[in-house]
């Protein structure tokens, strides 16, 4: 929006342990002006395959081990990618905003810029759009940026980071576990920053 | 399954405006044998933005005219094969096959050869399955096959062309309107290979 976009806004329910940020999503979308905020039901419990889409598997709260973790979502940012592309194909947006990030990750494949670039060259011939010389760009703002400057950037945005969730496993009211990796990887962030860490965490 | 794969189904519930295709689907996994057959549901009719997709759109029945038609759906095969991705890393499935066919079709995008290839490329920098050297390949037997041939191959492998569903929009039974224009490709289909056209067609 700082640069000028109308912003629609997507979410997806995608059967993760919790509408918590789905929730927050809309109240973050709301409050800075967002044309508008759909979010769309699809249920990838019926593939399963990861430790957000089956409740069997456990999120892992030791800290970050080697290799990809099970949080992984099989094609997750490529199924909500190809979701924002139709809606941008009706819409006639021409450019898709997702918020990956590859330098204090989890080590997901679906959020390295090279990944993203491929979408974007597919994107390119996937769509009616496209074949009409509208082209899309994916734009992946946080990609190159690390938790510290995100955290920054937040709060020069006048986002308040505690509306936010990135905790795996947050309770009812959406505050978080605290050792998840998400949890872990964004405190770091705010201790590197030097900022107070203003998110809500549960009383263990 | 001549070619000796275990074939995992998948079927997806998009809104589209009839569940005629998704019955013919799953009874025709079932008779030759699919190791499973799924249905995944997602309500693209939140997007809308095509005739099969949105009920304000009628589905066009006077012939093919020049340009992508209205029952393109925006970005429809890139979703199909996202949620194909996502099962296919599930169970270690190494191939997807889509149907898709550029020779006698309605002018979409994504269902050219360039395109298919450009979805594979971004598939194997995707996965978790990739990175780990699991490559997936996007298989697309029909891609340069003229409806003559595929109705004969159909015949040759034992399919019944009178339960399959090609009509955008056929009655509760499953009967085709008989001329819209996958009706008008299809039957064009029959009399090219000099075979009779067995379609179960609406009375009018």
């Amino acid at each position: 929006m700082r640069e000028g976009y109308a912003c629609h806004a997507l979410s997806v329910d995608y059967g993760q342990r919790h509408a918590a940020e789905l929730a927050a999503a809309r109240a973050i979308a709301a409050r800075l002006g967002a044309a508008q905020h759909r979010t769309v039901r699809l249920d990838l419990t019926v593939f399963g395959g990861s430790a957000l889409t089956d409740r069997a598997i456990g999120v892992p709260t030791d800290g970050a081990a080697p290799g990809i973790p099970v949080t992984y979502v099989p094609a997750r940012n490529t199924i909500l990618l190809s979701l924002a592309l139709a809606w941008a194909e009706v819409i006639d947006a021409r450019h898709i905003f997702i918020g990956a990030n590859a330098i204090d990750y989890s080590g997901y494949p679906d959020c390295r810029p090279e990944y993203l670039r491929a979408f974007e060259a597919m994107a390119n011939l996937a769509t009616k759009a496209a074949v009409e010389g509208r082209r899309i760009e994916v734009c992946a703002p946080l990609i190159d940026l690390c938790k510290a400057r995100i955290v920054q950037l937040a709060l020069e945005l006048g986002i308040d980071p505690a509306q936010t969730v990135t905790c795996y496993q947050p309770d009812a009211e959406g505050r978080a576990c605290g050792v998840c990796d998400a949890c872990r990887i964004r405190r770091a962030g705010f201790e590197a920053a030097g900022i107070p860490d203003s998110t809500r965490y549960q009383l263990r």
